[in-house]
């Protein structure tokens, strides 16, 4: 008997309460089902390119905006992404677990969307053909739908200081988002991400609830 | 007064006397015209991606063939080309200098157009899609054009075992180089790599002091 492999992804900008909500969404799943394999990740990965990746965001230094640097990080967390399918991602879906990325391809398409303006021509649509032939799309993506400014005001009170947390560029961010739920409406579920932590995390597990058990 | 900048690639399968031609050409270029600046560079670079990459090139391990692995390996070669362009073509460029670079973005459209045989469409097309709206197009591009049988035998002599050198793939290799200089018959020029190395250095200096006289 095999169980088929279920993808789903959380996506938004940060701020949104989706790290938060996929901690309790895997530890929720496991206790309903603790007889499915459950897998929970995260892009940027651990690995080669996504070490380089996580290593520049925690450290902004003002640089690496020339139009070749912005090329370098696309083609950085494409190659990571790649690299997590090979990983983790593709041998999981094949043993039929479930598994659920804080990040996937998504993010990529929205940010580097707004950082490869005038670089490339219409980014985001750009990006999402040069994922296309080879991409692992999930069956579910949550978009952590939420205005940058609270966004941006819950992140300040982290401390956490990444440099694509400016509201403008958030904003155009969230716009990339939206664009990409309004291309695939089937795989799009929104989440509304102005409530509170634990809110935000419920909605999440129902929407996710429904799409697994239908899977079944 | 302000001198162009000049970019010089030279390409071809490995053993067919490019970086034994790089550096005799350097060292005359040198000597001929003193008081111009030469960068003679390569790719893959030491830099970040180009570690990776690097690493892996000289430790052939039979893994890192699912189609995902392949992908996550071009996009580390993209990676570390933009990378390039960022810290040393571009800049070196604008200061008028001679870049000369063994190996470089035709490589990848050649070597990768065939291990990305059956995961995108038409690769060599589809990789020059990619790199076309932000990739730096060279003035000149020698391909040292050469039997891979011949290439081959020169490899084993000189014990060198990186994972891409079996004669068949080598033979896709060699066509997709053929395929790039038809499709850019201005920028391509062959030499007859089958000479003996002396003979194959004298020819691209020959080819590269045209083209260097002629933008002065």
């Amino acid at each position: 008997m095999s169980v088929k492999g279920l993808l789903i992804t959380l996506e938004g900008i940060d701020g949104s309460g989706k790290s938060t909500a996929a901690k309790h969404i895997s530890s929720q799943l496991q206790r309903i089902m603790p007889e499915r394999r459950l897998i929970l990740t995260a892009e940027p990965t651990g690995g080669e390119a996504g070490k380089i990746l996580r290593k520049r965001l925690s450290t902004p230094d003002g640089t690496g905006s020339s139009p070749s640097k912005r090329m370098e990080e696309l083609f950085l967390f494409m190659a990571d992404h790649a690299d997590h399918l090979a990983r983790l991602v593709g041998p999981s879906l094949e043993e039929g677990a479930i598994v659920i990325s804080d990040r996937y391809a998504d993010s990529t398409a929205a940010y580097q969307g707004v950082t490869l303006q005038g670089i490339v021509p219409d980014p985001v649509q750009w990006i999402r053909r040069v994922y296309a032939p080879w991409n692992m799309t999930p069956d579910l993506t949550l978009f952590f739908a939420l205005d940058p400014a609270i966004a941006l005001k819950r992140m300040l009170s982290r401390r956490e200081k990444e440099k694509f947390e400016q509201l403008e560029f958030l904003r155009s961010v969230n716009e990339n988002f939206r664009q990409l739920a309004s291309l695939e409406p089937g795989r799009f579920v929104l989440i509304d991400a102005s409530r509170d932590a634990q809110d935000v995390a419920a909605q999440a597990m129902k929407r996710i609830l429904k799409r697994v058990q239908s899977s079944w």
